[in-house]
């Protein structure tokens, strides 16, 4: 009997943790990606501020596969799958699959809003976070030997549009990096000059925590020097300017947007599925999707619905699917059935700065430093590879003792001179 | 008084060693440099072979002036020199001197062939390394999935031109990502499919070095299985393959370029300076340029002659002139002179491999460990940074103790798309 072939479609922490629960079984497995490596993304922020290499959160995947036994890796952009004949259409040509875990995870979303759209930044690419550090560091280049006044106020204000984790742990981490290095680096620019406004649309940051910690995130964040714009919204953009809701115009050469996620392309190529909010695939109690019990979705494509409401578009609850898919075939091989998935929630945290955090777990909240040094510990927990983990706790204690950020190079100027 | 403003154009080795030696004295120092970090070029060719990621060896240059006062930096673009006027002229403006230290350092000479600068790899920049470790990690993922043979061989044969440090570092750096890591990490290709040609035009490889550390670094590299052309060149390329003198032609995708150097562009703008080979500034006994007294030239730059031979084109060679002339111009402003410039060598080294070196030092000759370790060490010592010299020796150990090398990480498609 010839083994089943599972095809992994991308190789985020859904695909990553259906691979490793995958791994050793009686299954050919085939993983797809456009990059040759896992991205750890909730540390991009960091990349874009300074903080960490972009080597230090990417782990390549044929580390993985080059010790699994029949697991093999391919290279390869997917244009769309073929559920009739059971074929992922690549541009390295066609991949039959017996099963497939479509984990492509998602895209930014900017609600049509074209002008926001072309002069954003967002970070969901680890290239997108090298291209925003770039940027920041060049704003603080051209303000020092910037004359006229208001061209150097713009070219110092940043608005950061969305108050979750994303924006919360970036306006945090941006403040820093211009309060403890940049000011200093640059003697003729003082961190009271540069403005950074997070703008929310709802009357609160990180909706999903408790009261009193989003309170401490808004009076922390406040007390760093981030002004927090509530009940607004950005609307419009030009490459110096933000357009807020009702006309007010920031002067602005920053714009960054976290305020909306949809589906990865990829989502519109399943004919004939039923599809939820932001084009996320629907998908029946064991996260197939109806009428194709071979294909899975997981993670951020997936609509999955639990007392409810869909399940938020996070690193967890793609973890736990990918996961459970892999059992759930690997059970039907053998004949037998999985219980419909569920997601365990183990809470969330948000990091605001030095030694400031929040987080939920268990029913209980934590705030302060010891929020913050469990933020630590488990983002280097959950880090692909002992080496990354090493790079990324120095490059944190480094930070800590010396409040120096030293990968503040910027690298983009002469490979876009040199490309294209 | 005012102080007297010394401008240093360029931040490479020479730069940075004469603003140390400047820094803390009477004088005001502006550093210019198009990219805001110090580069530690010998170091370049482990970034394209995946053994160090780009930030290691790049040190930003505003963490050396934050601590330096009277000194600041400028992000510029250096377009000429107007010598009568006494400015150095940037695309941020005129930057007026009282005295100038060029060091602007050199670019890839390939000697008039068009065809060889268009599809040749050099390494000068921080991202011509990561456009050649891209390239190289895209070739086996592109050579995995190629079912012509011919195809396939040709994606697998890399051709390096030049027997200097250069090539002989990168050719046995390549040898063993291949052999180590890439060969392992795609079960499907073997290390024995894959060619290295290391192509020289002269007799021998190391020509700088003793005629047994040659023999030594020839047959290494053969046992490692690089293929060594000796009383060869190349004439032309395209992108599938490199022509030598004579006619023969090798299927290949991959030339690296490291068989000439000239002075930077930068010289050309120094009118009535006469020039030696390579375009280089023919310098006075004190480094200074015939006619301006508070012009120097130093490093790769200059054409600085000893003992009847013009001086190499090295990092040391660099520092040593750097230093030298921070020192004749704070000994002119005290009314004093110093003697002419004496170059002071060191020896010099070359890597081959794994525990495998040449070095001479002092009069004597190492090879194998011993000059394997001293290559480490001195690396080590001369990187700038605390931090940096950390994540070296770490990536160093963690490649010799698990023959890996986790930055394998393929960063350029995006970017190449996303860019322009």
């Amino acid at each position: 009997m010839t083994k089943k072939r599972v095809v992994i479609a991308g190789m985020g922490f859904g695909g990553l943790r259906a691979a490793k629960a995958l791994a050793g079984n009686d299954v050919e497995m085939i993983m797809v990606d456009r990059n040759n490596y896992h991205l750890f993304q909730p540390l991009l922020y960091q990349v874009a501020t300074a903080g960490l290499e972009e080597e230090a959160i990417a782990y390549p995947l044929r580390s993985l596969t080059r010790h699994w036994r029949g697991a093999s890796f391919l290279l390869a952009e997917i244009s769309s799958i073929d559920l009739v004949e059971k074929n992922v259409i690549t541009d390295a040509g066609a991949v039959p699959y017996d099963y497939l875990i479509v984990a492509a995870g998602s895209r930014t979303n900017y609600f049509g809003m074209e002008s926001v759209a072309a002069h954003a930044f967002d970070l969901k690419r680890l290239d997108q976070a090298e291209d925003l550090r770039n940027h920041i560091l060049l704003m603080f280049e051209q303000a020092s030997r910037e004359p006229d006044k208001q061209r150097r106020s713009a070219l110092l204000t940043f608005v950061i549009v969305g108050g979750g984790p994303t924006g919360v742990e970036f306006a945090g981490a941006l403040r820093e990096l211009i309060v403890y290095v940049l000011s200093q680096d640059i003697p003729t620019v003082s961190a009271a000059e540069s403005r950074i406004i997070l703008v929310e649309a709802s009357d609160s940051l990180l909706t999903a925590m408790p009261e009193d910690l989003r309170q401490y995130a808004h009076s922390k964040l406040r007390t760093m020097g981030v002004e927090v714009l509530l009940d607004n919204r950005v609307v419009g953009a030009t490459a110096e300017s933000v357009e807020l809701y009702g006309g007010a115009v920031i002067a602005s050469h920053t714009l960054f947007w976290s305020a909306g996620v949809a589906a990865a392309e990829l989502a519109a190529s399943l004919n004939d599925v039923e599809r939820g909010a932001g084009g996320r695939v629907m998908v029946l109690p064991d996260l197939s999707i109806n009428g194709h019990p071979e294909v899975f979705v997981v993670g951020d494509m997936a609509c999955c619905f639990q007392q409810g409401m869909p399940l938020p578009m996070m690193a967890p609850v793609a973890g736990q699917q990918g996961d459970y898919v892999a059992r759930v075939i690997l059970a039907r091989e053998q004949g037998k059935t999985l219980p419909p998935f569920h997601y365990f929630d183990k809470g969330s945290m948000a990091t605001i700065g030095r030694s400031s955090a929040v987080a939920t777990a268990a029913g209980f909240k934590f705030r302060g430093y010891i929020a913050w040094l469990a933020w630590l510990l488990l983002h280097l927990y959950y880090l692909i590879g002992f080496r990354n983990r090493i790079v990324v706790m120095m490059n944190w204690t480094y930070a800590y003792w010396f409040q120096e950020r030293q990968v503040r190079i910027i690298t983009a100027k002469k490979r876009r001179a040199v490309s294209v």
